[in-house]
């Protein structure tokens, strides 16, 4: 921590700023200016806050040097985390395919799709069974009765199963029915969630806030990590910026970003970023080219009949084509798809 | 609903766009234009999706003319919506003062906070027991004991308490132990959360979250009423914007349209949308010119030593300067604030 | 400068750091940490580059101590710069109004709108010749001719006239013509222009860009400081974020920072920041509450049958109002509005 | 264009709207809906002002349907436009690549710079000589020296140089001596400049300002077409958003709309979306992977010592590395890169 005092700061206010950080078992250091004084706090073990600081006579400024983050920086623990869901991996070299449809919405919906998906390599089941949705007249999912259709295409198709979990009285269930849950975006800081997947270890799909810094996307992970949950995987799923064009903006800075500040496995909605089906493959094959550890895409037997994100799911030509895009881009990037490539990233 | 052919849309792309209209006992009229044609949905009872129609061949554009909320709208609901808490109404024409530290620390503190308020003329005390931190290694609420000191705060001052809701599970204590409970800007969405307070008439302080659309903020209301529950008050806290040298941005362009758009009171956090104490008053008087229902302030026995928000709190000198400040501007003000005003507002 | 090394960073990379930095005449001083070392820089009389210091190898981060601007920073010129522009001065107690209509159209309009203007108290007359128009399908201006108009209506009333640049070539022409010169939004950064004006004495009213930093902004008019005309004058007219439900945010936070930051005066354009005529009136109070220098507010005879900005542009009565407003709130604001609360401000 | 009464509006009210709007030869046509009517405007020719409208009484909002731009349009100009810069066609079916030092800082570094780029196949040398700087007291650029030492390299070894315009008085000297005209995302409004530039026929590369709405963005280049000038090249360079941990985020959404919605060629900035060297490859790589017809990217001999922009640039070696995986991927993307490919887009 870097305490920078304001330019006419006098000696007392110094020796004040001083005196409360040592008070704190801190070691602080005077750092002399051409026209202030700076006080560098060295060896800060324990949480020096910012806003005590701020607070006293005399500081213009409080600059944090050490991340928020511990458990999830890639500087304290390099090698990549490998989360595994089913048979699949994430960070084991491949691109970890995760479709399905926006919302479950009838037994044969899911199974036509699960098989599709099956016979074209897709690693996990996707499937909405409450919803969250803007307004209270739209469509909310079908509830439970989801959840049997999902269960029965895991097992015809052997996929395992991604469900979004909307309220914490679920944990109980989904902990033991569902192989891999999401927490949505408008989810990612609620903490009182958060707090209980902790104590689970079954994986976590955390997705991106649309308004969230990366570092409180890191931070989120944060308490996943610190309660006791290894299993997280992050997506970039867009976010909201000032352009109106587009729903989101997919952030692909963050996702290269990411490769570097954490060992945790990091994929990419292109259906949520793009908000419309014509663009979610030149999204998807962007994130691919930016090295992502895998997918999360919408697809639907009968797009325009779906009762959510009708415009965003792809149909089952497309969702092909579009497989055969990934495979073909992931193969000719031998510097990141293949299993020694991850392993030395 | 007007849906915008594409200009080289075929007959019968058009043709089939009003077939499918119709199918769904909508009355569609073709306008035929310069360049394209259009197809206006008149008297479309039933919510047309958006989504179905963006999916046909040859549809360009589909845009919305009927807003998504009702209830919460001033078009079908003229007055001002009255929300009583004890005493206090928002929107009787005087501004409702709530006020009190951010976090509940300990029982001296509260109930030195709720004294120094009462005599000053604030009508609600207010105070954290869990709070949403970013960090899970940041103070996170000394819990149900807090409520007890509230509680007693309540007894000795006659203030009407108001606290913050982090869990469903704590929604049938709250509807009997607090008069007005606060759904934080990152719960603004947990729609799991909205339907179970629409089912209480405890009044709820909806914060506005960092990133929402003012059609989501109003949307997010929506399920409250929907749900049954009326007495609500929305309000705003500061937008994350690209500005970073403070932490939020007031966004009282919202707040002057929201007067428009709902018959429900609207007031301002200056606290939290400054994210620095010597800000609180500027934005408060702003507020107030503005024309609010209502204001929500921190205020600490002694913010250095605060376990939360250390630099937003105002000490109590700081808090009572304000209240002349606020005081004097609203008798500036009797186009706003009397009795009078608000009714014809 | 502080420069934070990874904490991973091997010895010969600190020494290369601190090796590179003497080379440039700076004094580095080695912080040791708990977990890494951070280099301090300091008196670094010159300004050392960020980027430099970047790529070398084992560097986290490099992170600036001292702001970029100097000559607009109140911390080297505490106190307020006072700006005369005709008779009226910027920051000498009252709050100084321009205004006038977004375009000069013809003679009868701008002599009308100027009598007017005098008779409420008005300090400044307003008007565009050439407009900044997205579209060049749009009115673009009368350009000279409107000169004229503008400079008889100051030779009939007395009031000085501020008109917008748009081509460096004016230059000539208005510094002689012209009582105070405005650089739109969108130049902002146009530093050919800013470095020309610099050369002048003409008062220049400096309008944020939508999406400047308040550092940008603030170095916007170091340019102008730095080559040699301090009578700037500085207008927040909104930012652009991710609301959409008004044209811009009104961006209060930068406002009552800036006061703080920098000597100069600073007003409100609330027209702008509105974009709609029913909002200027809140707005305008909002930014007088606050403690601002002064507004700017465009006003028409007609102003639907305007050939610019019609929606936002107040008519004559809708104008006198907001005076009456203005007068009686700057009235009940003695601390903010008297030549005494400016000067120890 | 839909003129949206509100719910309440009087019988009279509408027919004054229908009435102002065949004042101005239009043909309105009335739509009554369930809870209000709305006003088809069809067939109009002339740009019926929004705002005029909006001020009518009992309207409650405008909604265009037409889009501003008309000649970037690909709905009225189907085919892709090529665009020649020396040998190099921009739409031709190959990614066109330029590339070269942030700022011409010697002979030396120029001509080794070009050689180098010549030898891997890049077609465009770039270079600034007055630059666009935050700071008056930035390297400002060597200036027309600058330019002398641009067109030895492209004498030694043939390729076209592409350079910024900082000042309207340059482009006399630009149009004979450049080959392309770079206009930086800062002059993307710079409306003079742009009518200015519409007067030449040597190609310009417009950059995205970091705040411009897509439809501003074409809206710029209308100015260009519209002026006489169909060589332009759209380069998206990053927007601002909240997110700062990365300096710009890079908008792929709105390049991928951008095919849709225009014939012009778009290219993307990697260097100026990153701010860091090591960002540089993977979103350069993700912009290939969406399909653009070129990239313009940093590169320097010695980045560490660079004048400006040093953290961003890529070494040698780098920039070889680049181009090798850039090569590579687009001819594992023969559906985009391909002149059968482009042709059918």
């Amino acid at each position: 921590m870097l305490v920078v005092m304001k330019a006419n700061a006098t000696e007392a206010e110094i020796e004040n700023v001083v005196a409360v950080l040592r008070e704190n078992r801190n070691k602080p250091e005077r750092l002399p200016g051409h026209t202030r004084v700076a006080i560098g706090v060295m060896g800060n073990k324990e949480y020096v806050r910012q806003d005590d600081i701020l607070r006293l006579p005399g500081v213009a400024e409080v600059i944090e040097v050490t991340k928020k983050y511990k458990r999830v920086s890639r500087e304290f623990h390099p090698q990549d985390t490998l989360v595994k869901v089913g048979q699949a991996v994430f960070g084991a070299g491949q691109p970890v395919m995760i479709a399905g449809p926006c919302s479950v919405e009838s037994e044969e919906q899911v199974l036509s799709t699960a098989h599709m998906l099956k016979s074209e390599g897709v690693h996990i089941l996707r499937g909405g069974i409450f919803k969250p949705r803007t307004s209270p007249y739209f469509f909310q999912g079908i509830g439970y009765a989801g959840l049997k259709h999902l269960q029965k295409a895991r097992a015809e198709t052997g996929l395992p199963i991604c469900v979004e979990i909307m309220a914490t009285e679920d944990i109980d269930l989904y902990k033991d029915e569902v192989d891999m849950i999401q927490v949505g975006a408008r989810n990612m800081q609620n903490f009182d969630l958060l707090k209980k997947l902790a104590r689970i270890q079954t994986p976590v799909l955390l997705k991106r806030g649309h308004a969230a810094y990366l570092e409180e996307f890191l931070m989120a992970a944060e308490y996943l990590l610190d309660g006791g949950n290894h299993n997280v995987v992050l997506c970039e799923r867009g976010i909201r910026t000032f352009e109106t064009s587009s729903r989101n903006t997919l952030d692909l800075n963050s996702v290269a970003l990411m490769r570097t500040l954490t060992h945790l496995p990091v994929i990419v909605d292109p259906s949520h970023a793009a908000g419309r089906h014509d663009m979610v493959p030149p999204l998807a094959r962007a994130a691919i080219a930016t090295g992502v550890h895998g997918l999360i895409v919408e697809t639907h037997p009968n797009p325009s009949k779906a009762l959510s994100d009708a415009n965003q799911q792809l149909d089952f030509d497309q969702f092909r084509d579009l497989m055969r895009q990934i495979r073909h881009l992931a193969a000719a990037l031998p510097d990141l798809y293949s299993p020694e490539a991850i392993a030395h990233a």
